[in-house]
Order: structure tokens, then C-alpha cells, then sequence
């Protein structure tokens, strides 16, 4: 049975705080920093590469973290998880996420069923139906083949499936795996369904309704908008609607889709880009065998977190490095910043993944905890930040730490050599120079040209950005931030903080209303 | 003369540090809170207001903060600016760019011309240009009408525009002023280039090459990869290629150009939407008379900046509140909500656009300060945000201000009545709910349901987002961190942390490393 408890009590997490903590700028100077960059390195799945050379630690920080991972007990923690313990203590559920793209140890069994075999056929289910859509069995009412994909859904229905897509679309290009092109409505603004629709071969158009409740307040104002444009426009929206729910919402068997494929309450949204929410819009955008690829990446970066000893699983590491910067050195925010711009969303993927499930103020049990949780997450992909923000990041009062990822290959390959240098070369040149830079620093005369350096980054490095990368760096940070919800005892995988605003609004629409909540509907003209 | 002193030696700073908060819950609760949100109230340009009743201050704080406001003489350092001072003290610079958008003050001449009259010409010079391409007098090779305006450019050539355009690109198709389509290329990352490219009908795009140096790596090496595609297509370059660039620069008096529009050093990149930079390519996509439209309103804020009293200038008051939140309530962030989809990358622009101007450590004189100055700006648009990061907004352990944006119009006016309620009424319900459920909380019995609010924002409310509106708001950001500045007596419009990576990258390119830097370059395949 493992011990649930809160951070402070640890005797390791003690000594972590006083321990006198590493001299980035020293650390990463001349023949030390060199082996550094060769030794702080640990490998990950789809050919990626976690390198910490120039996080602000040394061999005995990294002991005491070492020493922390098994006072806080992780692996045992994921193990419960996976075999199928209630750790959304919140919500009273399992998490499984994991499960859908393989079995990590037990079967686990719930609601009377296999629920890996459950989650295996769903996929076979969406498998089936993305066959017949590509190979023309299933067609639009001209008996014509359906040539764009458009999902609807919000949140977690919205922002992983979206980076992901982003992500894999000029590679899909490139390797002739564009079945279909993805496009996505999110936002209750009635601009975005419009705008989206607006450049919408409607016709030709496959929707995929994504709503595990069946009751989410923006995706099913969408699903009326937008069935209201193809009627308008002559067509039958059960023709073009297919439905992702949970079996027992009011979108399952429901003669208004093509087809329905099923999560359930044990995969959290934010959690869902491997389930059937991510599962049938990229299946049908490339191919199920570029989203079993992807899901190989994530179920082997999944393995590779029951490794007990953290130098050697980057997601654990990553994840007490983290909270050693988060409660002992202090530092409130996290940048991500990709050198590929293929990730251009995944920076606000893992901004939903990270503050919302680790944006807590108490522990699993519910008793307010007395030190800081998770941090805040911002990132855009360079060089493009480098001609932004970076400023901050190099000379501002706060340190920020940072996760740079870069690829030594470019997606689409079509690349052009200006002054003895490949565009990507000059990009990947541009990441090992910040990295260094923030770490060491410069010395001037003048103040304002002076860079203190200290300023810690990770790299996460690989090949070339593949379907099995998406898979492995999404898996990663799923599991980078479960491991810190274990260590800062919270339950990472409930969200009671977005009750409030909804309880609110609908008070608003039915103008059930006084004080400053009036007001505010009075100045908006609701 | 003006008085340049640090913060934290102002009285009445010290008299604000010691003065005892506001309790947000209690001011907002009830017939109070009702009146804050009547009187807490701003009028800015463009037809929006900037209300601050759910921001932790009181009279007692605002007072003082009039007080802050005259002994830091904001007034008076904004009129030496827009008279001609040389504000860009480590640069040694005028700053201009209000300039752009209509004279504030005296005549203002430098290098020997009146720079008003020459931003004028600049824009004449546009205005007539943009006017033979849309009426066909300036053609392809085949003498056939261009259709599409792709901007290269990175930073400040990049985000404002991009988010400019995007803000305004339904409004505009609406509107019937969508005159070409516009898009970016601005990352050195060649999939970035080749994407938009793959996307492009070459043969009708013009291509703005912008870069004030002429020198930016990114930029240069991007118009290479350009002018090669179009060579590859049998195009000629100089038939597809005008440059927005300064006088000095080897982009001007080029044969390689169409034409060439000039901007100069006194207007850094990240306040240059409303030079020529923004105005070639708005003017290309929309139509002079959206531009002059667009100035109009950032002119209208600029003049409403003058006042002295922050009770009655909205730019000035925003500053002195996040200076209040920064230096004496200790928050290190904030967030920028537009609840309008198309506000989506104007968080980015604000990122930029604060960022980069105040993440300073040093004074306008180069000499450390012992306060924090500029906060980490990120943000998504509302609804979305709500299913992602709000999470940690409402019951994370750190408070994150807020920045809220909402309109009672949408842009299309595309809409449907679902349940009694459109989704415009949807939005801004949400929005209203949000910005009450923040400030007043929510007490429950179970810990993980309980809200603690006194989590601060503003809101600004405008009718619709139309090009005056869109200029009013960049405005008002530019000023509001113009002032912060003046009050953490940095100078805000110079870059230098920029530097060391741009010299390190090209050590790298040049195989020139040692250390950590030639171990990188290993990793990466340099």
C-alpha cells in the first residue's frame, strides 16, 4: 500500500531545501559544462533524447532527488494507477489513460469490463469507419468521398488533437499520409464556427462532435450551429455527423450521427488525445496507421516511467526538477519553447495539461496544502520568441526556467543553404546558443549589455518530428506532471476550478442576477 | 525638465507599500460591488471602455496611485517623448511611433526633415502603390491581378501585423474590404517558409520583405528561400518583392524591390504596426481607408494618454494598477483574455510588445534596480481558456491578474438562438460570470469546491472589434507599458538581451565552440 502525503513531510524534500544549491553559470563553464552536456542526458521513446546539462543542479541535488522519488514513493504511485486504483480521488474514477495505447501491468477490470479490450475496441470501431470514409464505402449524400474532417469539441477535445494535428500535417504531406484534411471549432464566439465554416467545402465535410458529458455548453451550441449551416445549405446533418462520447451521454446511440465511438469517466480531457477523442479525427486526417505509430511513441514513453531510478527516466526527472525549482528555488513559471514550428500549438496542449491539472491549493484529501503547486506554462515556438519575449527571459528580474525541444531534421525536407548554412541549421545553431547563453551569461562593461546567465533550461532533442516523437513528447509530459501531482500530493486529474464560472453564466443567460454580476451583464448588453 | 528617478524613491511608492490592501471579495459583493462596476470606469477611443471595479484597489489606493502618477510625472515624461526627447536612452533615440498616427505635440525634426511629414509620405507612398495593385494598374508577368500579400518578417515585423490582420479579417470580409489575403512567414525553421509556400499561388503573391536593419538573419534568409521558389517557378523576383525597410539600409534603392517604404531608428519593432511596417501589408489586405481607420483610433488613445488624471486616462491607470499588483502585492504574471476568437494572437502581440520593453534589470541610466519590473504576459482566448488553464486561475496557490477583452457585437453576425440565448449572448455571459467568480469566490464545505476569489482583472468592453477598435487597443498597450516604464524608470525601447544569442548562433554556424556550446552543436547535428 503506498503513503499518500503532502510534500513538506518528506524528510528528503527537507534536506532538498537546505542543501546550497548548484552555480548554473560555474556548472556549465568550460571542460565541466562540455561533460555535463555528454553525461546529463537520458533517453527517451521515439528517438528523443531529455537533456538537463543546464538545469540548475549537480550530482548532489540530483541524489537528493533520487532519495525524494522513493520517499514519495512514484513508481509505486504510478503502479497503483495503472493497474487500476481510484487515484481521481475527487471524482471517485480510475485513470487509464495510459491503457489506451497498452497495457502497463494488470488487467484492470471496471463497469464489468476489460477496459483495455473497451478502449481496443473503440479504435478497431473508428479503425473500421476511417476505412471506409478513405476508401469511399462511406460518402456523402452524392454518394461523393468526403474530403475534410472537422471536429467539435473544446478544452481537451480541442487542444491536443489540434497541436497534434499541426504537429503531423506538412509530415503527412511530405510521406503521402494526408488522407484528409482536419480543420476545428472550439469557442462559443459564433466568429470561430463561422469563420470555419465559411471555408468549409460543407458538402464534403465529415463532423466529429467530441463531448464526454454530452452536455458541454459550447460543443453542443456549435453542433446546432453548424448543423444549422448544412441544413441551410441543403444537407442532411446525420449524413455528416459522427459523435465521441461516453456511453451513457445522450450523443450515444443516437440516430443523428453516422457512427458513435466511446471514451469514458476514467480518461480525463486533457488526458484524451490517445483515446477515441483524438483517435477518429486524426485517424481520418492520417491514417490508422499513423495514429498506432503515434500511440506506440506514448505506450513507450509509458514504459519507460516505471523506472525506478530517475537518471534514467527522463519523465520523473523532469518532473522532481521541476518541483525543485518550483519549492525551493521559487521560480512561478515554466517556458516551453519548441525550435520546430510544426509545435506551434503544443505549447498551449501542455498549458491546459499541466495548470489544469496541477493548478491546485489542496491535496488529494482535501485539506489545504502550505506550499506552492504548479506553475504557469506560456511558450511560442523559436526563433520566433527569440524576437519577443526572450528579452525577459535573459535580462528581467524574474527567472524563468525553460523546455526547449529541437529536431536535427526539418519536417518537409525543403530546405535552401545561405551563407555556408541550411535553414535548419541555423535553427538548431539558434537553440544550442540560447541554451548556453541563459546558463553562462556575459560579462560588459555596461550594465545594460551584462547577462547574468543562471537562467536553467531542459532540451528535449530528436531526429526528426514523427508521429512516434508526437506520441513519446506528449506521454512525457502526461507523465511529468502525474508524477508531480504525486509529489505535491494533489489529485492532478479534477478540475473543480471551472465550476464556478459555469454556475455564474448560466445565472447571467436566464437573468438571474444582482449586485456586480448585473452590472457586468448590463455593460455587455446581455 | 523631467525628473528620471527609481520607484522605490518616490513617497508616495513607500506611502502605497505600507497602505493596507483592498479585500476584493468584500468590495465586489453585493450593492458595492454593483457600484464599482458602475463607477470604476474608463472611456477609451474606438468606443471602449476600461473598467477596473474588480481590480484589488479602493479609493484610498487610487489616491494615492493620482499621487504616484504626479510625483513620477508620467504626463510630463509622455510629453517629452512625443516632443522629441531622446527617451531610448541606450540606443540614444527619439521614440516615434504615436507619430505614425498624428502629431501630439510640437514639430518634431530629426535628421533634418519634419518626421511627421515623413511618415506621411511613407504612408502616401503606400496608400498609392496599394492602390495601382488593387485596381490592376500594377500587375503580374502576365499582367494579371495579385490576390495574396505574404509578409516575411519575424518580431515586431511579425506579431503585430499578423494580429492586426487576424483581428480584423472576418470584420473586413463582411464588410466587403477584404481586398487580398494576407499571410507570414516568419520563423528561420524552413518548414515554416515551405508550408506557406506549398499554400501560396506564387504567380499572384506579392511578397513584403521587412526588416528595419536589412540585416535580421531570419528575414533575409526567408527571402532567399522565397525569391529561389519563385525562380523555381520561372517567376522574377523583383516582379513579386517590394521591402519595408530604413533609409540606410542594402534593402533600399535595391533593383531587386517593386518599391521600398521606408521606417527609421525611432521606431523600435515591436511599436511599429502603425508604420509602414503594419501599413504595407493592412493596406494590401483591407484598403488604405481600413488603415487610416485603424490610426485613427490608436491617434484617438494617444491623445486620450495626455491626461493627467488616471481617473480619466484608462492607459495610465492599467500601469499604475499592475505596478500596485507587481511591487507591492508581488505578482509575477498576467493574463490576457479576449473573449473574440478573432483577438486570438493579440495575447502574442502584448507578450512582444510588454515583455521585451520592460523585462529589464537595469535603469535608464544602466544601473541595477532593487525592484521587479515587467510581468509574464501569456494568454488564450475566452471561451477556450476556461477548459484549459482557468483551472489554475481560480484555486491555484499563485494569483494571476487578469486582462479581459469583451465585445456585445460579434464580428460576422453569423448566429443561432440556442435555448433562449445566442452565442454572442453565451460569450459574454461567460465572460461576466468569470470576472465576478474570480474577484467574489465561492465558500463550500468540501475544500476542492471552494473558491477563495480575490483574484483580480479588468475588463475592457467595446461594441464591436472594427478597426478603430483594434487601434484604440494597441494603443492603449503601448502606452500603458510606456508608462510602467517611466515608473520603473527603465527604458523601454531597447533590446539588448537579444544579443548574446544572435553572437553565439553565429559562432556556432561558423563551427567556432567550445565547452557546452560544441557539445550542443553535437547533439544537434551542427
Amino acid at each position: 500500500m503506498v503513503n499518500w502525503q503532502n510534500l513538506d513531510k518528506l524528510a528528503s524534500f527537507k534536506e532538498l531545501a537546505v542543501t546550497k544549491p548548484a552555480c548554473l553559470v560555474k556548472e556549465m563553464t568550460g571542460e565541466n559544462g562540455a561533460k555535463r552536456v555528454r553525461e546529463y542526458s537520458v533517453k527517451m521513446a521515439g528517438g528523443l533524447v531529455y537533456n538537463y546539462a543546464a538545469k540548475a543542479v549537480n550530482d548532489e541535488i540530483l541524489g537528493i532527488l533520487g532519495k525524494l522519488a522513493e520517499e514519495a514513493q512514484l513508481t509505486e504511485k504510478y503502479e497503483e494507477l495503472y493497474n487500476g486504483a481510484v487515484i481521481n480521488t475527487g471524482e471517485k474514477r480510475l485513470v487509464l489513460h495510459q491503457l489506451c495505447r497498452g497495457q502497463l501491468g494488470k488487467d484492470v477490470i471496471a463497469d464489468g469490463v476489460n477496459k483495455s479490450e473497451f478502449y481496443n475496441d473503440q479504435l478497431k470501431k473508428i479503425n473500421e469507419f476511417v476505412e471506409k470514409v478513405h476508401n469511399g464505402e462511406i460518402v456523402n449524400e452524392k454518394g461523393e468521398k468526403f474530403t475534410t474532417a472537422v471536429q467539435i469539441g473544446i478544452g481537451g477535445s480541442d487542444l491536443g488533437p489540434r497541436a497534434i494535428y499541426i504537429a503531423l500535417e506538412n509530415w503527412a504531406r511530405k510521406n503521402g499520409k494526408l488522407k484528409m484534411e482536419a480543420k476545428f471549432i472550439s469557442n462559443v464566439d459564433p466568429d470561430d464556427a463561422a469563420a470555419v465554416l465559411n471555408a468549409t467545402d460543407l458538402e464534403h465535410a465529415i463532423f466529429v462532435l467530441v463531448s464526454k458529458s454530452g452536455v458541454t455548453l459550447e460543443t453542443l451550441t456549435n453542433e446546432m450551429f453548424v448543423k444549422n449551416a448544412l441544413e441551410k445549405a441543403g444537407l442532411d446533418p446525420s449524413k455528416h455527423f459522427v459523435a465521441v462520447t461516453s456511453e451513457t451521454s445522450p450523443l450515444a446511440k443516437n440516430e443523428g450521427y453516422m457512427a458513435a465511438f466511446f471514451m469514458d469517466d476514467y480518461i480525463g480531457g486533457r488526458y484524451s488525445s490517445t483515446s477515441a477523442v483524438g483517435g477518429c479525427i486524426l485517424s481520418l486526417a492520417f491514417g490508422p496507421e499513423v495514429f498506432a505509430c503515434f500511440l506506440k511513441g506514448a505506450h513507450e514513453m509509458d514504459k519507460m516511467a516505471k523506472e525506478k531510478d530517475p537518471l534514467r527516466n527522463a519523465s520523473m526527472l523532469d518532473a522532481l526538477i521541476g518541483v525543485y525549482e518550483r519549492n525551493v528555488l521559487g521560480y512561478e513559471s515554466t517556458a516551453v519553447l519548441p525550435y520546430a514550428q510544426a509545435l506551434a500549438r503544443f505549447p498551449a496542449h501542455l498549458q491546459q495539461l499541466d495548470m489544469e491539472s496541477n493548478g491546485k491549493s489542496v491535496n488529494r484529501f482535501g485539506e489545504a496544502v502550505d506550499y506552492v503547486t504548479g506553475p504557469v506554462i506560456f511558450g511560442e515556438p523559436g526563433t520566433n520568441g527569440q524576437h519577443s519575449f526572450y528579452q525577459l527571459l535573459h535580462q528581467g528580474k524574474t527567472v524563468i526556467p525553460m523546455q526547449f525541444i529541437g529536431f536535427r531534421k526539418s519536417q518537409l525536407e525543403t530546405d535552401i543553404e545561405i551563407e555556408g548554412s541550411t535553414s535548419q541549421a541555423k535553427l538548431c545553431a539558434n537553440v544550442a546558443a540560447q541554451i548556453v547563453g541563459f546558463a553562462c551569461g556575459k560579462a560588459d562593461e555596461n550594465p545594460n549589455k551584462r547577462f547574468d546567465g543562471g537562467r536553467p533550461s531542459s532540451i528535449i532533442v530528436g531526429d526528426e518530428l514523427t508521429p512516434a516523437a508526437v506520441g513519446a513528447l506528449l506521454a512525457h509530459f502526461e507523465n511529468k506532471v502525474m508524477f508531480q501531482g504525486f509529489l505535491w500530493n494533489v489529485n492532478s486529474f479534477d478540475q473543480e476550478g471551472v465550476q464556478l464560472g459555469k454556475v455564474l453564466a448560466k445565472r447571467v443567460l436566464a437573468h438571474d442576477t444582482d449586485g456586480a454580476l448585473k452590472e457586468y451583464s448590463d455593460l455587455l448588453n446581455i
